[in-house]
């Protein structure tokens, strides 16, 4: 069942451990998906259930320690985590309150992810209990946990580059899936069956839009208004394969496509071929964000920023973006996705998901055609 | 692209302002996707991306007001909300912090869902920064939203009739999509996409297991391993119809069924039906839960309850089971979920959905065959 082997896990560990001593922590508590599946390697959909929390502790000594609700102690007893504490959840007086606080309670300073892009995925009222329970002063650890999660190993590159082929494989079945006269919501549905048919263990994100020339947005849900000759469809999706992400878009004219459509295709094409020139180690993300939107003439979308980090979840630190000065690293996998007001109200994005090296980035996604794809 | 009428979306709104008065508070502020879904109507899968935060500010007198990043203005402008603020997100200063706080000073005592079952969807940094500058008192509201959410009006029920009638249809066809010798990630992935074809716009969610004669756990996704002849193969699906979810299990006996298998399926029918004849208007989630206990012969397997609220989240409040004493109410939407430990390390788990209502509950998924189906 174990996605990755017990080396894998032990290193990660190892470096979390390292950067804990480094910064006076005693311990990191986590209670999201990402980083209980990414330290611990338990994996399950059941995270959609709000109910229960989830809890794991990194000790800066020792192994890890999985304070989890009964249920999931059976995936967990499959995991390489040895240390698993159990409550019967849920629980309306005490839902795993009690217990992870008695575990807190031994240690002085403890790193949460706090800072951009966490949440707290257990009830305020109950952190703050723990908080009083444990009297441990929680420091916020983002940055550690970033920095660890950034670099992916070889065993993590090749489960996304498989994704990222299973996602240019449906792409490439874009003539045979959609046409005039289908409404969006079938174009988006033969979609993610090409997906699932091409190996995609699951589809949690697919938006898109379709219109004349160009698009209103990029993070709607399709409505069922058909294809119609001059509309440019993109789809965008996240395809998972065990827990891991591509993220990349495609753009196809209906029918035909109009001069204004194929020009904004091909300045969004050229703006992701200057980032694939830039993006190499040692560049910084704001490299790579200037490299693209000097090709791209200035200005820039609603969606705030050029592409992002990618792995166990669809988006992932870092940004590409004006701010963001995290130095470009070997094994560092980010999405490409420059995008483009065409005129008031119609926009087009372009994305590809590529591999940091020393040298030229690899490519993990089948570059997309030069020329605005045409499905008559 | 609305899924629901203002109209609907005012009442939901209205019941939050009358139970805003009377809990004295001047505001809620929503931070979850599943919030603010039920109160703006904005619907889209970019929660996938941890990146941004997005916000909904209820005053307790007036219109709600967004507060979320520009990527969203223009799905947002498709809602019923007319107060739209937004900010150039990801901004790794000040991500909205300052806009949302400049709008809650306004207000003295605001309500935040901090307790079961509430996440907090941002930084915990941002948070306090919220907190500090706004100078709000913000309490739980949690009680308050469960109140509303937990009863369905007629527009919800309809949806999720047809998806639970969606789920109900792609395990008919069983026989056709599962064999002996099939690896159990193959058989989950013809189930998903006899979902999709079947009419699901998504799933979410889909667990399961196989084992000789039970299995061990019921959150897990699939392995590789073929089903096997004396297997009971279970599969529970959370497939979702404009953002509503079925949520209910299918277990069929590969080949042949051993006698045990056999009795534990009657039994937990048995409890299902115990719990139908239960789940009426003033009868509890105790009573039912009893009901089905009292079936099963006493002993709870790992899951912790026999079922629970079911809607725009996979699991809702309330919970079945016996410290909860939630009454039921006509238009709640529930599964009932009675699981069993067979043997050390084997359980069974059955699952439908109803509606309750004044007398006998309206069954929502077709239900399950009263002897465990056999695929040969």
């Amino acid at each position: 069942m174990a996605d990755f082997t017990v080396a894998e896990f032990e290193t990660r560990m190892s470096l979390a451990q390292s950067a804990m001593s480094k910064a006076g922590l005693d311990a990191i508590l986590l209670c999201t998906e990402a980083e209980l599946r990414y330290f611990s390697g338990f994996r399950t959909q059941f995270w959609q259930s709000p109910t229960r929390p989830w809890f794991l502790v990194l000790p800066r000594n020792g192994d890890p320690i999985a304070v989890i609700p009964e249920i999931g102690s059976d995936l967990m007893s499959r995991t390489w985590v040895r240390d698993i504490r159990t409550w019967a959840s849920p629980d309306p007086v005490d839902d795993g309150v009690s217990l992870l606080a008695d575990i807190l309670s031994a240690f002085d300073k403890v790193g949460l992810p706090m800072g951009q892009e966490a949440s707290l995925r257990m009830p305020l009222c109950d952190f703050y209990r723990v908080q009083q329970k444990s009297c441990v002063e929680f420091v916020d650890c983002s940055e550690l946990i970033k920095a660890i999660r950034i670099v992916k190993s070889d065993a993590e590159i090749a489960i996304l580059r498989i994704i990222c082929g299973i996602g240019s494989n449906a792409f490439d079945r874009a003539t045979e899936l959609f046409c005039a006269g289908q409404p969006l919501s079938e174009a988006f549905r033969a979609f993610k069956i090409a997906l699932l048919q091409e190996g995609a263990e699951d589809v949690p994100y697919l938006v898109g839009a379709a219109g004349q020339g160009g698009y209103g947005d990029v993070i709607s849900p399709p409505g069922k208004t058909p294809l119609q000759d001059g509309d440019v469809l993109m789809l965008d999706t996240g395809s998972s394969l065990q827990g891991y992400f591509c993220d990349f878009d495609r753009n196809f004219a209906i029918g035909h496509a109009s001069d204004a459509a194929k020009q904004a295709y091909d300045t969004l094409w050229q703006a992701t071929e200057a980032g694939m020139q830039t993006a190499r180690a040692g560049a910084t993300c704001a490299d790579l964000f200037h490299a693209m939107h000097k090709t791209l003439g200035g200005g820039i979308s609603d969606v705030g920023r050029y592409g992002h980090g990618l792995g166990i979840q669809l988006t992932e630190y870092p940004s590409i973006a004006s701010f963001d000065d995290t130095v470009l690293q070997p094994g560092m996998v980010m999405t490409l996705e420059p995008s483009m007001t065409i005129s008031n109200g119609k926009m087009m994005v372009h994305e590809e998901n590529i591999l940091i090296t020393e040298d030229a980035p690899i490519l993990l996604t089948k570059r997309a055609a030069p020329e605005l794809p045409i499905i008559r």
